[in-house]
């Protein structure tokens, strides 16, 4: 049964197009070599980085999480940030932001689904500093946390990292999750509605992580928190926690796939009020010419079945 | 310079981050193995297929061109495709359409820009033509003809072949493209202008390529009729042949990179009016956390470098 499905508010389609008897285990990717010759990110060759911005420290005179700028920045705080228009078509301005990377462990081997749930949320307060920090300059519209994992995630450094890029516009995707949820917010309802379907993974006192329901990745995740939230700011230590708890028992699952997976962070912006919610987007499947002219994404694992993997039944 | 860029007309943006200094050639990747143990499409396996559809006789009593459904389909014309709503938030219907696979060649070695002009335009007529007996169908609002060439472009199968899929939605992109040319057709003025401008790739007396001033892909090329037309039924057989001409152009110059692409064919779907053209978007990089999140690109290649790859000046 091929279906055809909307996002629960966004104009954006996926055709469930699941290959009956494909059991999750077929999904299985090759694991990804973690060798290189030299690790720039690795303890020890911190002199090969940008200059430091934060640390979070291991308590024997080492670091444990590490942030600075990224060497090959895709935005830089220069030019004009103030978007202009010459001859009607022609729309541009500076790509003016801040490009920062959070290394989250000293641990070469390591993954973050590895790392203890007290490790994963000291990693969560440093996206949430970082996100306050970077939202401080004043032509700083939008603060994208993100990371990718395996190569084809877009990785090219296999150290494991996440990623902040700051720039001059909200993004019109984010300003359509706004618009859609000015009214009353559904992403209040939304997930307690699907933790009682076939699409429920995780739940804990605070967060509900569920498979969406027009999932356009195969064994795509959202983690959603119970309280209307704007954003990381509003937690407290035992809401983070909860968050690091569900985001490993995601992250582990995947691991069995040796998934290379995206994972943002989305929140409100400056003035704005949009439930914040982390989705996990694995690259197993590649988007070709059908996605890319349609816009539609066809989807072959059914999100019903890849919520079954999640929670172990198969 | 990083500059940030919006789309002529649709509210979609890319970071063109150019690497300074990276040549073209900086860019060529792996050449694609094309040998199989078995292929599907070549001549003597025509079995393997579903029944065929229909052929260009190659005059020797073989076939030049063949058109069959895809075994694989990610559609299929069964069940409702009415779209109805439950609860709110659960939009759905059948994935209902048609799913067809065109054969470009017997040869198993040759690519689509290794065809003579005349073939190419042989192609085009057979997309033409499938494009509209496919929209015949009462249920079907849009039929998406496009290419894969190449594995990270979601090749499975190697042997030169287009792929169409019709649906019973318009997308949404399209419907975006409709709408933002209802007043006046803008693709009547912006390839005329391109054509002056430092993006400028080739031209015939029909056609105009160029390379999109906010590129989302490495080496993105357009290519566009002079004459307003909605779909490639309104072409005669000079205009076709100058399309086949422009089109094989801009693919043998993406060879000499091995560059994998999708290329996708933009017509006015039933009762509407938009300007017929083609995008074709190399896929060299791969998108990433802040692709997915931000639904904003980053391109390292700026379009205007790019046209002079095209050009041949580089």
């Amino acid at each position: 049964m091929m279906e055809l499905r909307k996002d629960y508010i966004l104009d954006r389609w996926a055709i469930i197009a699941a290959k009956r008897g494909k059991r999750p285990h077929q999904f299985k990717q090759e694991e990804q070599d973690k060798k290189v010759d030299v690790c720039y990110f690795c303890p020890g060759n911190e002199k090969t980085t940008p200059p430091e911005i934060s640390r979070v420290d291991d308590g024997k005179g080492g670091w444990k999480i590490r942030v600075f700028p990224n060497k090959f920045a895709a935005v830089e705080p220069e030019g004009d940030p103030a978007i202009k228009t010459d001859n009607k078509y022609f729309t541009y301005s500076s790509a003016f932001g801040d490009h920062e990377v959070i290394v989250e462990t000293p641990d070469h081997e390591k993954d973050l689904h590895d790392l203890d749930v007290g490790h994963i949320k000291q990693v969560l307060e440093v996206v949430r500093d970082r996100i306050e920090a970077m939202s401080k300059r004043e032509e700083v519209r939008y603060v994208c946390a993100f990371k990718n994992h395996g190569s084809a995630a877009g990785t090219s450094l296999v150290h494991t990292h996440i990623q902040i890029i700051s720039y001059n516009k909200i993004p019109t995707i984010i300003e359509d999750k706004i618009e859609k949820n000015k009214v009353e917010c559904h992403y209040c309802r939304i997930p307690n509605i699907e933790k009682e379907s076939f699409r429920r993974c995780f739940e804990n006192e605070h967060w509900i992580s569920f498979t969406p329901y027009a999932s356009r990745f195969n064994f795509e995740n959202w983690i959603f928190p119970k309280k209307h939230a704007k954003n990381l700011g509003e937690f407290n230590d035992e809401e983070l926690l909860a968050l690091a708890e569900v985001m490993k028992k995601v992250l582990v699952k995947l691991s069995e796939l040796n998934a290379p997976y995206n994972m943002a962070f989305y929140y409100s912006p400056r003035g704005e009020d949009m439930h914040f919610h982390i989705e996990i987007m694995p690259r197993i499947a590649k988007w070709a010419g059908f996605e890319l002219l349609s816009e539609t994404t066809i989807n072959t694992v059914a999100p019903e079945d890849a919520a079954k993997f999640y929670r172990g039944e198969e």
